[in-house]
Order: C-alpha cells, then sequence, then structure tokens
C-alpha cells in the first residue's frame, strides 16, 4: 500500500477500499503518510465525493486512531448536541444545563472558533476561572455530579481527525461534505454518547450556503450516527441572520444566562427548547418537561453548579469591551436582511475570534444588535454596537458591513425565516 | 493574497488571475506557501484544468523563478529537443551529435529516470568517467568547441518547477497536462534555446496514454514556445512498444554508438533522423544532410568530442551485468504486442531504474529485445534477455512481463505503427 496509489484511486474517481482507507488514516496519524499527499487526497476527495459506504469506513478508521470514551457506569442515559457552527451561536450554554435539569447527562465536548463562526469554549472562558480542559476523570465526575459538562475534548480522541482537521483548514479543503460528516461524526461516536441532535446550520452565516447540501450533510450524518447505535437526529436550522441579539465571547455568556433566568431573545429560546426536546426524546425521556425546568430555575440551578464545578465564577461580572461604536440604520422601514456572514466578519475582527489557531480572542469584543429580520427600524436608530478593547480595529470590522443589511419601505410584509427549517432522522 | 484563496479559486472552477498565478509561485519557491497547500493546489488544477491563458502565465510565472541562459555569443543557431519520457528512448544520444555535425549548436540539459522511463543523465553516466554536473561556463565552453553538450540543468534554472515538480511526484499530480506542459517549456524557454523539437510520446509506455491526450499536450506546449519566441514544433511518436531493442543505461549507449557507426535498430534510426531534420529546419538549417552526416562518420566524431569533454572515455568498454535471464516465446506466429510499459517496469526491476530520487542506479542492468512487433517468432526462441547485477530481482522483474506480449498464428496480417504518427506546429 502506498500514498500515491490511494491518491491515484480517488483522483480517477475510483472508489476506495477499506483497507486503502484502513491504511491511509492510519498512516497518516503515524506520520508515514505526508502532509502533502494528505491534502491532495483530501482536495481529490472535495472534488470527486466520497460514497456512503467510504464516508463510513473512513469514520471508523478516524475513530480507530484514538480512545473511546464510556458512560455506561452513570445512572442517567447520555445524550449530546452538535452544531456545524454559526454566527451568535450561543445555544450550548443554556441547552447543556437545561436538558440535564431534565434528567440526562450531557457531555459536551466542544470546540474554539476559527474564522467568522465562535467557539463554546472561547465563549465560557470569558467566564472568571473557569476550566476548559479536564481529563477525564474529572470531566465523568462534573457530569456525573451536574449532569452536563462542556470541555475540551482530549488528545485521545480520534487523533487522526485533529491532523486532518488542522490540515484542511490551511489547504481550502475544508467544504467537503464526506470530511466534514465523517469529521464531526467520528469524535462524537469515539465520545460514547447514547443519542446525538446535530444542528446543522444553513444559509450565508454557516458552512453549508444552500438547503440541498445542508440535507446532504445532515442525512449522511444521521445514517453514520445510527449505523453505530447512537441514536441521531439532524435539525436544520437557520443562519441567514445571527441567533439571538450578540455575536461575541461575554456578550453571548450574558444572553444565554438571561435564557437561563426566563428571558433572552425569542429564536435563542426557540431554538434551545426545540433541540432540548430532540436530545431528551432520543435519551428515551419522553415526559421530559424543558419548557418548565428553564420557568422554573432548574436549569439555572444546573449551569451554576457546572460553571463552579470547572472553577468559574457564575455570579462574577463578565469583561465588558473598553470601547463601542454604534451603527445606525441609513433609512426606515422594515428590516429584511441582516447578514449572519458579515456580522460574524466584524465580531471576529473587533478580538471575538482569531486568525490563527494559537491566537487569543477577547473576552468582551463583539457585535449586538438592536434590531433583527423583521422588526420596524427608523433611520439614525441604533442597528447594532460594535464592542471592542482595540478602536484602532472599527474601521476594519465597519468594513465587513455596507452590505449587511436590507431596509424595505415601511409597511412592507415579510416573513422571517423559521429558525427551525426541516428535521431528519 | 493568501494561499487558500488562490486554492479556493481553481478548487471552484475558476480561473486564476496573472496577480494569484506569479504571487503563488513566488510564495511556494520561498517557502511562505507550504508544500500541502501547493499539492492541494496541484491536484484541483489536474481535475479542474487551466486555460491557456493560465498556463502561459504559470510557465512564465516558473521561469521568473530563476536563472535565464542567453546563446547569443554563439557563432552558431541553437535548436534543442525534449521527449516526454519513455521506455528505450536514448535519441538524444545520437540525435545531439548528429545535429551539431549539421552545423547546429545543442544545448541539451536533460534528467534523471523515474518510475519506468529511463533517463538520460543515468545512461551517460555508464560511460567511465563521464561527467553530468557542468558549470554554466563549462557548458557553454564543450557547447561552443563540440557543437553539442548534454548535462543536467543547474540549479538556478526554473528553481519552481524544480520544486514543483518534487512535489507532484509523491502527491499523484503529475498526470496534469497544463502542469507538465508548464514544467517541460519553463525550463526549455529559461535554457533560451532558439528552436525546439518536441517529441510527444503516446501509448503504454507514455504519460499519454491516448492520442487525444498527447495532441492536447503537443499543441498546449506548442503555443507556449511560439508565443515566447522560441520556434516549437513537436512530434507525435509511438510507445506503444520500447524504442529499439535496448531498455536499460549501458545497453541503450551501446545500441545509440550502433547508430552513430551507421547501424542500429530500424526504428531508431528513423526516429532520429526525422527528429534531426525538424532540429534542422526550426534552426534555419534547411540545406543541412543529417542521412550523410550518419554515414560519413561526422556525427559519431561529434560524439567522441562531446564525451571526452566531459570527462568520458569514448573507448572504453562499457558495464555488463553480472547475471542474464532469457524470456522465450510461449508459442509460434506474429509477434503482434510488445507492451512498453511492462518491459520498462522489468527493466526498472531489474536495477535500471530508481524508485526514489537518492536511489543509485545499475548500470549494467535492463532488458534487450530479441524481436519486435511484426517480426515471426518461433516457439521457445529468446524473446528478451533480462540482465542484472542482482540475479534474487529476476522473480519481481518476471511478474512484469507475463501480459508483456501477444503472439497471433503464423501468416496473420499485422502493421505495426509507424514511428511517428502525428505532427504538430
Amino acid at each position: 500500500m502506498d500514498a500515491i496509489s490511494v491518491i491515484r484511486t480517488k483522483r480517477d474517481r475510483g472508489e476506495l477500499t477499506p483497507e486503502q482507507i484502513d491504511w491511509v488514516i492510519d498512516a497518516y496519524t503515524r506520520g508515514e503518510v505526508a502532509d502533502e499527499q494528505m491534502s491532495a487526497l483530501a482536495m481529490a476527495i472535495l472534488l470527486n465525493g466520497m460514497n456512503r459506504t467510504e464516508i463510513a469506513r473512513w469514520t471508523a478508521a478516524m475513530i480507530a486512531s484514538g480512545e473511546r470514551m464510556n458512560f455506561d457506569a452513570l445512572s442517567r442515559p447520555t445524550t449530546d448536541k452538535h452544531s456545524t457552527g454559526g454566527v451568535g451561536d450561543k445555544i450550548t450554554l443554556p441547552l447543556a444545563p437545561l436538558v440535564a435539569a431534565c434528567g440526562a447527562a450531557v457531555p459536551q465536548l466542544s470546540g474554539r472558533g476559527l474564522g467568522h463562526t465562535g467557539g463554546t469554549l472561547d465563549k465560557l472562558e470569558s467566564i472568571p476561572g473557569w476550566r476548559a480542559h479536564l481529563s477525564n476523570e474529572e470531566m465523568l465526575n462534573v457530569l456525573d455530579t451536574t449532569g452536563a459538562v462542556i470541555c475540551a475534548a482530549g488528545d485521545g480522541l480520534a487523533p487522526a481527525d485533529k491532523k486532518l482537521y488542522a490540515l484542511r483548514d490551511v489547504t481550502g479543503t475544508v467544504e467537503a461534505i464526506p470530511l466534514i460528516a465523517s469529521s464531526i461524526m467520528s469524535k462524537k461516536i469515539a465520545e460514547g454518547t447514547g443519542a446525538l441532535v446535530l444542528d446543522v446550520k444553513v444559509g450565508s452565516g454557516a458552512f453549508m450556503k444552500t438547503i440541498e447540501d445542508a440535507r446532504e450533510l445532515a442525512s449522511t450524518m444521521v445514517a453514520l450516527g445510527t449505523d453505530s447505535g447512537v441514536r441521531t437526529v439532524a435539525l436544520l436550522t437557520d443562519m441567514s441572520t445571527p441567533l439571538g441579539l450578540t455575536a461575541g465571547n461575554a456578550l453571548e455568556v450574558r444572553e444565554s444566562v438571561e435564557v437561563l433566568a426566563g428571558g433572552g431573545p425569542r429564536d435563542v429560546i426557540d431554538l434551545t427548547l426545540a433541540l432540548a426536546r430532540e436530545m431528551l426524546d432520543a435519551a428515551g425521556l419522553k415526559d421530559a418537561d424543558p419548557e418548565k425546568a428553564l420557568a422554573d430555575g432548574s436549569a439555572m440551578d444546573v449551569w451554576r453548579r457546572m460553571i463552579s464545578a470547572q472553577g468559574g465564577d457564575p455570579d462574577a461580572t463578565l469583561p465588558v469591551a473598553r470601547e463601542q461604536h454604534v451603527v445606525t440604520a441609513r433609512s426606515s422601514g422594515v428590516l429584511t436582511r441582516l447578514d449572519a456572514y458579515d456580522v460574524g466578519v466584524a465580531a471576529w475582527r473587533l478580538g471575538a475570534g482569531r486568525a490563527r489557531k494559537e491566537d487569543p480572542v477577547q473576552a468582551g469584543a463583539g457585535v449586538e444588535l438592536h434590531a433583527k429580520p423583521g422588526d420596524t427600524v427608523t433611520e439614525g436608530q441604533p442597528l447594532m454596537t460594535l464592542h471592542t478593547d482595540t478602536p484602532e480595529k472599527f474601521d476594519y470590522a465597519l468594513k465587513a458591513l455596507p452590505d449587511a443589511y436590507d431596509i424595505a419601505p415601511a409597511g412592507t410584509s415579510f416573513a422571517p425565516l423559521p429558525v427551525v427549517r426541516e428535521r431528519i432522522a
């Protein structure tokens, strides 16, 4: 077996054999297949595709590259959620404690932001004292005692995926459905969750720009999960506009706490509840009542215990950016579009995100929205507030925003897209 | 400008801008664009193509990565030949001195073999004392005094191509017509020849397996040369069966000397004369008579001077392999096929070629043929003799040969392909 023959097979539109897939993933993890060989193969996969059989084997090989976790000792059923990433997507923060409050165990291994999409760990790290990195024992302990844990995936889980993901990021090979699906599912299956709900974002702020691509990705992942014994469901949800009214680390934590306190923006509440119901259903907890757990404060109790268990102070004041700049509406009427991608790029440029994996993020930086599609606005009213510690970044952030929104004449009839667009099981 | 946006442009079937091409070639040469990024781009080019405008710019950027040579000080017109590589293709050896004997200057920068195709430098190095590596001054001096020089290209010529070629070799991205054409033509244009004849091989032993691919490659290269002021012509020549009766380093030198002495196999003589006429025509020497220069020994005189000028002894005994093994005909009749690729792989496995750039080659190893397509053979007669210093390699070499030939019943009417199939100018 050699790398060139594997690359040629896919380059010439052939089907990779199970032996070729097992070998190339293992040899890449060991360093026998070089980065420049794997990136050529990734490009061939992006352009020529993989069928379901190949994707399943590729996923299995990535799982086999590392350890598998096991939650059998827990008294509660495990259920997890994965989002493909968007702008203002803080849903994991209220969702994990809410589902735990309803009786499930939620082992939420999360990531950091890269590019215009935020990362759950970056958001939680804006809480003073909170630690993302736990040992497997610590993680199981937090999960067992509080019902939910949000932390970084250990290095032992799907190391092949870790290496390949970093490579794809710098070689223009991120946007391949077979590689996205196998990357997500290898980690989730290795993690050992019993049930999984996929939040597949679709729209300008998501990797999947069209509903067709989102459907293809979702059904590929649902099949992978189901075939591996994980009860898997996917919701296709709107990412044409940011979720909620904030994009940025501490800004999003604040909004999440509002939701746990019974307030918060309608779309964040709706999506949190929709995902909670799916997670509880998939875990076999059909009678759970997440709406009640949100209203009666029991979700907030789990949140506070979960944050404390990882060294965070749930009562600490969250960081606030030193400088603000307000963007006003250029005309009066109905806001018909507020672009997720543009807002995400602006938040990223203000310091909320990172250009390279090793860059730090600003806890207080980001964008706060004062209106959402469907709202009536008046010329000159604040549309969004930009936050940063480094005001020299305002100009660069504003360059992302000239075409970020549309306003139609007052009285125009306009219905925003529903948050949940489709369900695939 | 960044590597990912260039990769994405080609990945998404866009046309690369001149600025993108100039930047990516320069940044790759400097090491700012990483190997894994360039290999992803090469795979995208292989699968999505480049148009003529892109190929011309890509070639120009590779030329600009290094120095250009200049032969204006020579009293004779320069003319060069490039073969896309085949099995038993020793034509450069008799051709360069023959064309020099007819009044042109032949600056033949050559390469080494990789895979199943042999390399001119490896062949000449089987002559005791002969040196492939000359300084630019030494090269010009040999060219000026003997009329022909065959040597390794200096490191200063198209360094971007040198780096990219080595990368393509290990990433399954060799077989892209835009990359093959720009690789060959960047070196030949930078070399500064006034005229160029391309020998584009077609058939099992060549990179181009079909006449359509060979035509596309040839016309791309002819356009690149012509647009750069090099008078360029291409011959499409047969590589379904080996050229001549030998494949291997010293074996091919011996056959080449036979041709210069007025003997040798018909197909080698015919192709040598056809290419010589094209080279002399393109150099403006319409009245030259290569057939006479071969017959009267003047080509042989140039050969001897040229070999001596590079430290070689033209009278030295050539190395002979220590062990031989004869393959006999399995039936009687007309030989209708003797596969160039299979014979090339056998010669390579016997030690004539190298698996990695840094491997040595055996001077005496290779395959000697006793019949060619169109010949009548008798069951049990010798069909080929395998030569090697390492007899443990016979078994592995024989594994390349079970389907290497077809014999039709005696009396079958069969006409072999002509050596020169088409001409493109």
